[in-house]
């Protein structure tokens, strides 16, 4: 699991600030209100849940696609074909994070008459964290699956270069006193984000999070950056190819059969040469069809007791955790005290906002409290 | 990828001898001559495709559970609730692999309709390989997903000891020329199985694939074989949590969502002690629904096409290769010159058949030809 440190630099702000300074920002560079206000909601989660690198840190990222005229802030989802219980939408070069809630709710509110839905959404662009989106149909007492294909940065088991996407997948479900069971994951070893890190710390890296550009076995990080990820598993023989194969799957219910760009003809993560053309997919199914809804729910949460209680190996860090646990407790220390964001993240929110002038002027304490580290 | 090389001391036996053995046994047992010819079909496919461990090498446990009285061979599956695209089948403790041929075709029928469809079903049994039911759907030009939960033998992240099982995910769509792509994985680093060929060659094993009876990483198979399977991704430095998460998912959409046993609550593998009550659960979705089927099969087919054409590492033993391709290259050698099955594999189903009146006399060749070896 990972465990969510805060920055050491790090400056706390109280969520819906941020939330409402995004959502200005985010308008302020012509895009309406109510969507705005998705994007808002789906970034500030992202920080909520301590994924800062899929929140408001991206904005200047966001904004930049924008102003190359790649991306279009404006522009509104469509239906585009597709069957009763299968939906498409044409998320015509906008927010992915809004396309993606249209057709997410499109999804659940039709399988709360068929049981199961799926909602496909093509023409769109990055959609922030997989999560969001399943955690959303959990909070309406289903299965939410979400699922993106993204920019190639893994290599498909024996290739040399990146040719597939880190492509997640999530899956939650409503789970009692846990809240909700919420497995958000990219089907890549560790996602860039871990190497950069690892730049930064000076570290060594382990065989199977990624290879050099030679295709060799990468123990440095900057080796592993000139080259590409490796697919979960790792090298074949701990089983990297069914991560390759993971990949491809998302891949093929995303891209493929929504009619976007996959695999290696994506684009660059936030190039401004081109539209994404990314595809996202939304399964979203009722328990109630069966059965009331708080059996499915009472059943998942006595699992999860099982799990918890669990004697732990002699190294473990701790108890066994249920997938979601560390982001949940995250959001609740972030609505607590603050979301805290670093240095470089709030200097980059302060530049972006004066130059579009929406000053970055939220309301923060000095930074966490450190009597409670993690 | 998994490359299946032909037993050494091998007996090559026609596909279709077998089959017709293999259902003439199962009737045999007690079982309707419909049921068993699925029950015939669906083993003999585990085997064509190289996959000995799911196929007719299980009879013998299979007549064992029959016999023990915890397994009906002659029951027939009902449907038992749900709503249009999601459909709930009670297996009635029947041939699992028959109840979840009838609720795939279903779900087939239903997503012809509606565009998706999930079938749901419980109090079953194992059946078999999961990649065959993803693969009927695929041969009806749709996209299928299949998943089991099993007996409990992979440990979560940082637990020490099993208490989930390798829960299969299978996916396969139309491919064009790659006939089918068929991703079929457990959720484990690698199966049990697999421990087991360790343990007859005398090998030693990587970190990442199991743990021993106190939690420690297993170095000998002895110790593994006594521990718990680590979840895809092993360690958790190497993402196996990523593995732990989608166990459970598998178990959530299967045992938890239909209404049967899962987690450490089902019993060990072929266990005569009780009724296994196992989930499985079908996912169709029909890429007519957008547009002519044959689009999406060939954006499909084009993207493999640049996989499998792309610069390997230096290391690799071969080009890049499609999921489930090395399956589909074992099972065009079956249909060419018999399917291989080891000597203790004969002898077993010789004694089976002796005991039970149906005699295991198959034409069968010498043996595999040893200058054509994989």
């Amino acid at each position: 699991m990972p465990v969510y440190a805060d920055p050491v630099d790090g400056l706390a702000v109280p969520a819906a600030l941020l939330q409402a300074w995004t959502a200005r920002l985010v308008e302020s560079v012509g895009t309406p209100t109510d969507i705005a206000a998705d994007v808002a909601e789906i970034l500030v989660a992202s920080d909520r849940r301590g994924i800062a690198s899929h929140g408001s840190a991206r904005l200047p990222s966001y904004v930049a696609l924008i102003e190359a005229g790649v991306m279009d802030p404006a522009a509104r989802p469509v239906r585009d074909g597709g069957r009763p219980a299968l939906l498409r939408f044409d998320a015509r070069n906008g927010w992915g994070h809004h396309a993606s809630r249209v057709a997410l709710d499109a999804a659940i509110a039709a399988a709360r008459t068929l049981g199961t839905a799926t909602a496909v959404v093509h023409h769109s662009n990055h959609y922030g964290i997989a999560g969001w989106y399943a955690l959303r149909a959990a909070h309406e007492g289903m299965i939410g699956i979400s699922l993106s294909n993204t920019s190639p940065l893994v290599a498909p088991t024996r290739a040399r270069q990146a040719l597939i996407g880190t492509n997640p997948i999530a899956i939650a479900a409503p789970a009692g006193r846990f809240g909700a069971f919420c497995l958000d994951m990219a089907t890549s070893t560790i996602p860039r984000g871990r190497i950069e890190v690892a730049a930064r710390r000076g570290e060594t890296l382990p065989v199977g999070w990624a290879i050099d550009a030679e295709g060799r076995p990468a123990t440095t990080p900057e080796a592993a950056l000139a080259g590409a990820l490796h697919p979960l598993g790792g090298e074949e023989a701990t089983g990297g190819h069914k991560g390759y194969g993971l990949s491809l799957a998302v891949d093929l219910l995303t891209g493929v059969l929504g009619g976007a760009a996959f695999g290696p003809n994506i684009i660059g993560l936030f190039s401004t040469e081109a539209e994404s053309d990314l595809g996202q997919t939304f399964v979203v199914i009722d328990p109630a069809a069966f059965e009331p809804a708080q059996a499915f729910e009472s059943r998942l949460e006595g699992y999860l007791e099982q799990l918890v209680a669990a004697p732990t190996r002699p190294d473990a860090p701790g108890r066994v955790l249920v997938p979601g646990e560390p982001e949940a407790e995250a959001e609740r220390r972030s609505d607590e005290r603050g979301v805290v964001i670093d240095a470089t993240h709030a200097r980059n929110l302060t530049e972006l906002g004066a130059r579009l002038g929406v000053p970055f002027e939220v309301s923060a304490s000095s930074g966490p409290d450190p009597s409670t580290p993690r």
